[in-house]
């Protein structure tokens, strides 16, 4: 293949990497891969990637090797036997892991003379290559600077710090926020379902109803920031009481509990902690102080 | 006051009547006001709101009345020396409360040849009045359809079905899905601030992220709805490997993690139930079976 887009590796082409091995080719990029199961390359070398024997092969072939494999157990095994080839390039991690496994990663990278940039991938494969979708790096800011285009093929590249642990906090905070959307949006589908409203007529009014909420939270971040919590809206009071609705109307219908009940417990811990009249987003104060603490 | 919209009384003047009664006014509505606290009443006067000085006075002032008290309790003290101007009248009652207690002012009206709508509001007060604003009711078509120019003063009318509990029903599942959003938020705000990340620095991220989440929601409904959840995007096992990261990354900074907990062993519930290669939405067949019934 003959291309002006800068020439990089992919290693591990699950369903992920393969989905990114895809894109880069055909945004033009000159795009070499390795799998420990050779037989997931053929559709890529079929549209032009080329093939390596092993990592280190891999590695040598291009200035910016992207990693994105099971877990760091996986990154390690893969890439240890291949360190040799490390010196002067630039690794892109985007293996899912926590903060300290890339800040160790990122430790040994350096101690092999790469460059280390770790990244979390915020989309699952059918939303790679879309502008839309927001790719999640922190570490070395060289790297981000240099290889921001070939990243740009990607999705949005956003870059939250120096600190390589970073993106890996974000993505363990955004899907903790996305189990808790999903999970209150099932719950509440359970609900209305026990009176016949189907999923696909609830969903378009949840999917609304989220645009407001997605307002208080705007409102809510600087009084995060600031500590200080006025009670204007709607009270933790308000909510407390409000919630007993949610829980008679579930428990009236058979339908679990066990989320409106944890949720009533922290509003009552933070009723307990002096916010009662103070806004939801008080809320924050009982969660930086664990129950088991106090 | 000189107007073609029509007349309407508004029952409770507390911070969510006021707002009704003073939307009402503003757009043109002859507007009748009753509140047992009479001083509250005086700002909207100023503004050419009728005092009536009993509850049955404000009723037999407007073919339509608007109820908005505290609870059902209120509801009942304030109308029942009242129910003898009822006949021939239209209540639409805001204050919010359970199905079963919408049922039962439903019967209520009816037996005094009142003709009944329930409704819950989904924002605060400053949020009234905005066609962003979803208003839920439930109950008598006719009313919805005779007073639907007046309910659109106050924000944009829903009619949900004709049986009263539906509004209460989806006002429960609609504030459940926001105390999980909220309290998740929180909990990635306070996981990133311990690594001084700023609240109005992660919600940017966590309000696009919420975007993405929005289409996944959107991709389960119809798969709840058919009681089938192919899990070819990400599956419950997928989600359940992913969380610890969550929760290790949130105990090695001392953040309470009961709500990721209970969002893990809802998962652990789903994989034992058979979902494991599912996809998150099948989640909610755990919810429909608590685990007291198992
Ligand atoms: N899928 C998503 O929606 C998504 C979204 C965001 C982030 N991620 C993250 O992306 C990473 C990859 O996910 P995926 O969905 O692509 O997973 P996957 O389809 O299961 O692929 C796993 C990859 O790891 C390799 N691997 C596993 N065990 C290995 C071993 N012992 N030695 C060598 N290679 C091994 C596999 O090679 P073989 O082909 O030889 O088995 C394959 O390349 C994970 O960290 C995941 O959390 C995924
Ligand atoms: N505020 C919100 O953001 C919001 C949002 C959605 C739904 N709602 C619902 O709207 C309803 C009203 O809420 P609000 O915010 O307006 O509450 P509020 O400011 O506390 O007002 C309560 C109202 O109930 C009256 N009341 C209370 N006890 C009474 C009694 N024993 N006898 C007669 N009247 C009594 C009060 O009259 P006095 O003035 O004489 O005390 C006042 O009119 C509630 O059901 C609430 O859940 C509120």
């Amino acid at each position: 293949m003959h291309s002006d887009r800068p020439a990089v590796t992919v290693i591990g082409l699950g369903s992920m990497g393969s989905a990114l091995a895809a894109v880069l080719l055909e945004r033009g990029h000159e795009t070499t891969v390795w799998n420990r199961s050779v037989r997931k390359a053929q559709a890529l070398v079929d549209q032009g990637a080329h093939l390596a024997a092993t990592p280190e092969e891999a590695i040598a072939a291009s200035p910016l090797t992207i990693a994105c494999v099971l877990d760091y157990e996986v990154l390690h095994a893969v890439l240890d036997p291949a360190a040799g080839s490390l010196a002067g390039k630039a690794l892109v991690n985007l293996t899912s892991g926590s903060p300290e496994q890339a800040h160790e990663a990122d430790a040994w990278a350096r101690s092999h003379g790469a460059d280390y940039l770790d990244g979390a991938i915020m989309t699952t494969p059918p939303g790679v290559g879309s502008s839309e979708t927001m790719f999640l790096y922190s570490g070395s800011h060289a790297v981000f600077e240099t290889h921001r285009p070939t990243l740009a093929s990607l999705g949005d590249p956003l870059h939250l710090g120096t600190d390589p642990g970073l993106a890996s906090l974000y993505d363990a905070a955004l899907l903790g926020l996305m189990w808790s959307t999903m999970t209150g949006w099932l719950h509440g589908t359970a609900l209305v379902g026990t009176e016949k409203t189907p999923a696909t007529a609830f969903t378009p009014v949840a999917l609304r109803w989220l645009t407001t909420v997605t307002g208080f939270l705007t409102t809510y971040a600087p009084q995060v920031d600031a500590g200080r919590y006025p009670g204007d809206d709607a009270t933790v009071d308000v909510h407390a009481a409000a919630i007993d609705h949610l829980i008679h109307a579930a428990e009236a219908r058979g339908i679990d509990n066990a989320l409106p009940e944890l949720l009533r417990s922290t509003m009552e811990r933070a009723k307990a902690a002096g916010h009662g009249s103070d806004s939801y987003a008080s809320v924050i104060e009982v969660l930086k102080n664990p129950a088991d603490d106090e």
